[in-house]
C-alpha cells in the first residue's frame, strides 16, 4: 500500500495524473495522453491488418442491455448506474434546500436509462446479434472506451474511470481461440519492444460473494481468462495490463450470435488496460518520456 | 421532428451512427470518428501556438465540487449522477429476485462521489485553484471529455453522451475578453475552411424553472454567451455547434482564482460541440466522407 500510495503521489507531483480529491478519478497530463495515443498506435500497427472494423461506444449503455447482460449477478459492487432529477420546479426548491442543510439530496434522483460501460465489449454483441446471421468467416471489432468500475484505491493502477481498448471475435472456436492466441504472441512481442518484462498468467475475474469463489474456479480449470502481469506498484502482485478471454457460446448463445445454419457463435475478447500500460512504462522508464530508452521511443513514437 | 428523425435514420443506415436502442446513445463508426480526429487536428492547427496546458479529465467529476459548482441549481434537469450496489451477499440475493420479477432494483443503489462530467470545464476550476496564485500574464488550457446531459431526444445534434472540446482562458478582464473574441473570429474562419455557412448570434443556457427565465435574459442582456449556429436538421432552428462564454469573476469568485495581489481573475471558454460538428458536415457535405469536396477534405486530412 505504501509503494501504490508513494507512486500516486510522485504522479501528482509530475503533473502526469491530476488530484481530483477522490481515489481513482484522475485528470491526465498532455504527456501522459500522448503515451496513451502512441501505444494506441501501436496495437494498430500489430492489428490493423487484420481489417477489425472499428466501432466507438460512449462510456454509458443502454441500461436494458446491461440488465439482459448478467453483469449484475456476476459483479454488482463495480457497475454503476446513472440517475437523474426528473422533479417539478417544487422538487427543485426542496432539492436545493436539502442541499444547503447538508442532508442527502441525491436519495431522489431517478434511474435513467444508461449505466456506465463496465467494459469496452459489452454493448457491442448485442448490437451485432441485431445485424443478423454472421457471416461463415466470422467477425472481427476494435472497440476503445472508456469503462466505469466502482473500487476506490489508492492504487495508480485500478482506477475507477479508465480506458480499455479491446479486440473482439466472433466465430467458431478454432477461429477464436486462434485469434486469441495470436494476440498472446502479440502481447509479448509489443511489451518487450517498449521494454516491458512481462509473464503471461491463468486467472479469473472478480466474481462477487461466496458463489462467486466456484465461477472464479471454474473459469480458471477450463483456461478461459489469461492475463499478461507487469509488476507497477508490487512485484509480488503484478498487474494485470491485457487480458485474454475465451467465452465459449456463452455470450452468443446469450445475445443470439449464430451463423447462418443456426449454429452458435464462439467469442472471444482481448483488452488492453490503456492507463494501467502508460503507467507501467512512467513506472519502468521514469516519469519523463523525453528521457526513455531510445528503442522504447522509436517503438513507441517512431 | 421528421426531418430529425429521418436524418437520424439515415445516420444508422449508413453505418455512421449506430442504435444502442436509447435515444440519444449512439455508437460511433470508424469514419464517423475519423472526422472527429480531423477537426481536433483543425482546431489545434488554429489553437496550438497559443500554448495551452493540454489536461484530460475522464468523463466523471467529484460530486463534492460538483455540488460546489452550482449545477443542479441551474440545470437539475441535465446532471447524471452515479450510483452503486453497496449491499452485503443476502442484499445481492434480494437484488437478483427483484431483477427476475421485473422490479426496480434500482432504487438500493446508492450514490457515489463521481458525478458525470457536465462539460469539460466543470473539473478543471477547482484543480486550477488548488496551485496557488495565478500568473499575471493568466493561464490557458485545452480540454476534452465526453459529457453527459440527460435529455434524450431523436435530434441526432441532441445526445446525452458527447465529446465537447474546449479552450479555457483565466485572466483580466480584457485578456479573457481577447481571447473570446479571438475564437469567434476563429471560428468563422475554421467553419469557413471545411465549408459550412454559420452565423454567430447572443445566446442563453437552458435554465431551469420560471426562475431560470430571468438568469437567462440576464445572461443576454449582458452578452455573456455567444454561440456559432449551423442549421443540421432545421434551418430555422439551427444547432450550435460552438459557445463562447465569458463568466466575468463569478468562477474566479467561487473557486478562489485569484492573482498574486489578492485580486479575483476573471474566466472564460470556449467549446467545440464535436458531435454536432461532424453530423454539420455530414448533413452538409454527404454521409461519405469520399465524396466531400476536395477543398473540405483538404482542410482535414491535408
Amino acid at each position: 500500500m505504501d509503494i501504490q500510495t508513494s507512486f500516486l503521489d510522485r504522479l501528482f507531483e509530475s503533473g502526469l495524473l491530476i488530484d481530483t480529491g477522490i481515489d481513482g478519478l484522475y485528470g491526465r497530463s498532455g504527456q501522459f495522453e500522448d503515451v496513451i495515443s502512441a501505444f494506441e498506435r501501436l496495437i494498430y500497427g500489430f492489428g490493423g491488418a487484420d481489417g477489425a472494423e472499428a466501432i466507438r461506444f460512449p462510456p454509458g449503455m443502454n441500461r436494458a442491455l446491461f440488465e439482459a447482460s448478467g453483469y449484475m449477478k456476476s459483479f454488482p459492487q463495480l457497475a454503476g448506474t446513472v440517475h437523474s432529477f426528473c422533479g417539478s420546479e417544487f422538487d427543485h426548491t426542496s432539492l436545493l434546500k436539502c442541499m444547503e442543510v447538508g442532508e442527502d439530496w441525491t436519495k431522489d434522483q431517478e434511474a435513467t436509462d444508461i449505466v456506465l460501460t463496465p467494459a469496452a465489449c459489452y454493448p457491442l454483441y448485442p448490437t451485432v446479434a441485431k445485424r443478423g446471421p454472421l457471416p461463415e468467416s466470422g467477425a472481427l471489432f476494435d472497440l476503445q472506451s472508456y469503462c466505469f468500475r466502482h473500487e476506490p484505491s489508492k492504487d495508480p493502477a485500478r482506477q475507477q474511470l479508465f480506458r480499455m481498448r479491446e479486440y473482439v471475435c466472433m466465430g467458431t472456436k478454432g477461429h477464436v481461440t486462434d485469434f486469441r492466441q495470436s494476440w498472446m504472441d502479440r502481447g509479448l512481442e509489443m511489451m518487450k519492444a517498449v521494454g516491458l518484462d512481462v509473464v503471461i498468467d491463468v486467472a479469473n475475474d472478480p466474481f462477487f460473494g461466496r458463489a462467486g469463489k466456484m465461477l472464479a474456479n471454474n473459469q480458471r480449470d477450463q483456461n478461459l481468462k489469461f492475463e499478461l502481469l507487469i509488476p507497477i506498484t508490487s512485484s509480488a502482485n503484478p498487474t494485470a495490463c491485457m487480458s485474454f478471454n475465451y467465452h465459449q457460446d456463452a455470450f452468443g448463445a446469450k445475445w443470439g450470435l449464430n451463423f447462418a445454419d443456426g449454429s452458435v457463435a464462439h467469442t472471444a475478447c482481448v483488452a488492453f488496460g490503456l492507463e494501467r500500460i502508460a503507467l507501467a512504462l512512467f513506472h519502468h522508464h521514469g516519469l519523463n518520456t523525453a528521457e526513455w530508452p531510445q528503442s522504447v521511443r522509436k517503438a513507441l513514437w517512431g
